[in-house]
């Protein structure tokens, strides 16, 4: 019995999309508060796993977490002319605490610079502390206008690494080697493709000297900016006064960097995964991998024998480190779980009817690719925690068949112009390095230079839009 | 070579002690703002610990984790006047965001209730939609005056578990639960042995039909509130709108719970096991459980020999489940290193030099019960991991007791206050009930009712204030 589905289809409207994804998988929820959300437990699931695959990843390069102040006095970001221009006019203040006026404004912060240099101004002074390698799990208030779940929310949560180093290609190196750790984040847990790039100066991180970053594309054609890494030179520690007494006795200026990743990762796998039955999950962010669905018999011997087949599956699944789970509520048909499951984006439902019990065999329905397989009881658990393996990686070839069959080389900024607006995508185009060109592309057709690849071959030309000589191409699209 | 003890001892100033034992351990430090901390990685270390063992048996019990916004209207706290009286005064408020001013104020959460049980009113509408069992890991701000790191600072990292029920049982049943899953928290992995009962009306949460807690003694023979569980009856559903029809078709109240325990059971840790050298890490909450230092030889044949027999030592500890680390630091003294590990509470260091390693030995020193012990380097990691086991408990037992010598029954006020200014410690002494002789104990002692000790049998006699029959014993003690 066919359901009526409630997800408008992503050809008919892909916003429209989103958001009926994210409500029919009980993923997230706007608060009543504005440009807020709520993460729903099974939106928070898919966080929580992202988190703990980071969290490892972070710790293995050498870095430990701390956590540092909400709240950032607001003359600590006056400190740092740039950093004060791109961030004071989203904050959020606090001018009130304990029923009084505070003396100056606190804001919430929206990124944690110049409080977390000023910490480490206190505790640097010698060579021998550095490099200093933190990072933080926190939430960040930055007021957004226009606000979308996960993509864009007056609050999120996110990770920061903050780092001090005693050189300058040390720094640099620690900026390229987490950049690496979010493309490996992105593609191996994710399934998300991702090109890695530098950002252009328009599109730098307020302070930066250079932003590196790794650039997504959804099912839309549109990019998202999944992460950034930021080489901040010495411009923050000469603002927020982390000195060092180096080898050679001379005090002087550590080199910093910063870089996150946050929420909108979970956007990333709705739009780049999903189809119109809802959210699909790489298995490596499924809180359940597996859910066993019995279909009950009719009389109590069916029903206990269905009853103790999935009991023994479940064990035998979890016994392979599959994260399993038996849906036995009675108030549901067996149609009405499929659907709650499918919403939920499961990898995985195992079909299991009296038939099946006497069998010895299930129905294993995957639902990143539609139809369904028997396979037999016996050895159920390695065999799904094998197709769990093979849907991983399923996911991010035809993730990356799709980037690669809607990214194309561009030479003619009127060819371009008219691709964009039929087929979207990401053009890879000839770009002079001049500001005004970048502008005027982004003011007629909505598309802005996502970033330059990182490790491709020159290819000099005539820039796209002024045809000046262009030593290299970059990417532009539009983007979330 | 004695290196100077930056810490004050413990008989001299207990609270100049504590101080001391946080800034030598680098656990954490003030932050340029006021009233808040900065958790270093040497503190925050210790709460990712306990977060895991705690969110484990959250999760065992049912709950999943969600999350809700750190802003939440002014309004909304109006809704129920007793929660507004309680924490309104203490709020922060945020009046401005993106430049302009608010329409209304917002306040950062000092707890989530107004929040999350306006959300719960949306999501439920029927019996079956019941229990809501979800928990949130947040920062929390509340304006304090005074503060102490850990233990009472403007912002401070919790959880909160939200629970809503169909029946008052299922409630108050959950509410019980949990601080039992509290008690256990702080028993086997904190090793801090705790009295569970019930608050009385002044002591309750703002609100709550019920107090529950948990209450530790710090070795000052103060009394620390180390957990709370609460029984919110249907006073936060009526003013939140959870209403769910019931199996019989009737439109009802959902019967609600809250309980949370924060970063102040750092706090505890440090001041139940601490000693003049430091904090003392229950094995379970140490990220690194044993170091070995090396005593590097002076040929590089004795060199080699260390470095190697440390390599092999620390594969074999790490085989057997111990976290562990070799400080190979050259630029650092024996001492010196030995003094960092001894203020950073690490449960076992392992002394190494050329001898040991063609010994084939090497010298372990507990944390807890100074004293050095040989061992053999074969079979080291089982042992050390044994050791381990026997250094939490021991721990615990040590902790129970002290709490039960500085426990005393009291009959009689005037001897109670000569005791209490001389030794200190919890007082066990009947009270009739009422706030009256509740308010006097506190105004002439500045001793307060912790609790009244749950599954306790009666104890009639007269009120030790009053004289008046009273019916049980309440614990008495001053308290953070």
């Amino acid at each position: 019995m066919a359901q009526e589905n409630p997800i408008t289809p992503r050809e008919k409207d892909f916003s429209a999309w989103y958001g009926d994804v994210i409500a029919a998988g009980a993923l997230a929820d706007h608060a009543p508060v504005k440009g807020c959300m709520v993460i729903r437990p099974n939106g928070y699931g898919i966080w929580e796993l992202l988190q703990r695959e980071l969290d490892d990843r972070i710790k293995a390069t050498g870095h430990e977490n701390a956590y540092f102040p909400l709240l950032i006095p607001k003359s600590f970001f006056d400190r740092e002319a740039e950093h004060v221009a791109g961030f004071a006019p989203e904050c959020a203040a606090v001018t009130h605490g304990g029923g009084k006026e505070l003396e100056e404004p606190l804001y919430i912060r929206p990124t944690s610079e110049a409080m977390i240099c000023t910490m480490y101004g206190k505790w640097v002074s010698s060579w021998r502390d550095l490099p200093v390698m933190i990072n933080q799990w926190a939430n960040i208030v930055r007021w957004e206008m226009r606000t979308r779940l996960f993509l864009r929310t007056a609050e999120f949560l996110w990770q920061e690494g903050h780092t001090a180093h005693e050189t300058e290609a040390e720094a640099r190196a620690e900026v390229l080697a987490m950049l690496e750790v979010y493309a490996d984040l992105a593609e191996k847990v994710l399934a998300v493709p991702v090109i890695r790039g530098v950002k252009t100066a328009s599109e730098r991180f307020a302070g930066a000297r250079e932003t590196f970053c790794i650039e997504a594309m959804m099912q839309n054609g549109w990019a998202l900016q999944a992460g950034t890494s930021h080489d901040l030179g010495q411009t923050f520690a000469k603002a927020y006064g982390i000195q060092f007494q180096g080898r050679d006795g001379a005090l002087q200026h550590a080199w910093s960097t910063s870089w996150g990743v946050s929420t909108r990762l979970i956007g990333a796998v709705i739009m780049v995964h999903g189809d119109d039955a809802g959210i699909v999950l790489p298995p490596k962010l499924a809180a359940v991998q597996a859910v066993i669905l019995p279909i009950p018999g009719k009389t109590d011997e069916e029903k206990a024998l269905v009853r103790e087949g999935a009991a023994a599956m479940l064990a035998d699944l979890r016994a392979a480190g599959v994260r399993a789970r038996v849906d036995d509520r009675e108030h549901l048909r067996p149609g009405a779980k499929h659907y709650e499951w499918e919403r939920r984006g499961v990898p995985v439902r195992i079909e299991f009817g009296p038939r099946d019990a006497k069998a010895g065999t299930c129905v294993l329905v995957r639902r990143d690719a539609k139809g369904k397989s028997p396979a037999p009881v016996a050895g159920l658990g390695a065999a799904v925690a094998a197709l769990l393996g093979t849907i991983q990686s399923d996911m991010l070839a035809r993730a990356r068949a799709f980037m690669a069959a809607k990214t194309s080389a561009a030479d003619d900024y009127a060819a371009f112009r008219a691709d964009l607006e039929a087929r979207g995508g990401f053009f890879r185009m000839r770009w002079c390095g001049d500001a005004a060109c970048e502008a005027k592309v982004k003011e007629e057709t909505k598309a802005t230079i996502r970033c330059l690849p990182l490790g491709e071959p020159d290819d000099a030309g005539p820039c796209v839009v002024c045809g000046k000589p262009a030593e290299r191409r970059a990417v532009f699209a539009r983007a979330y």
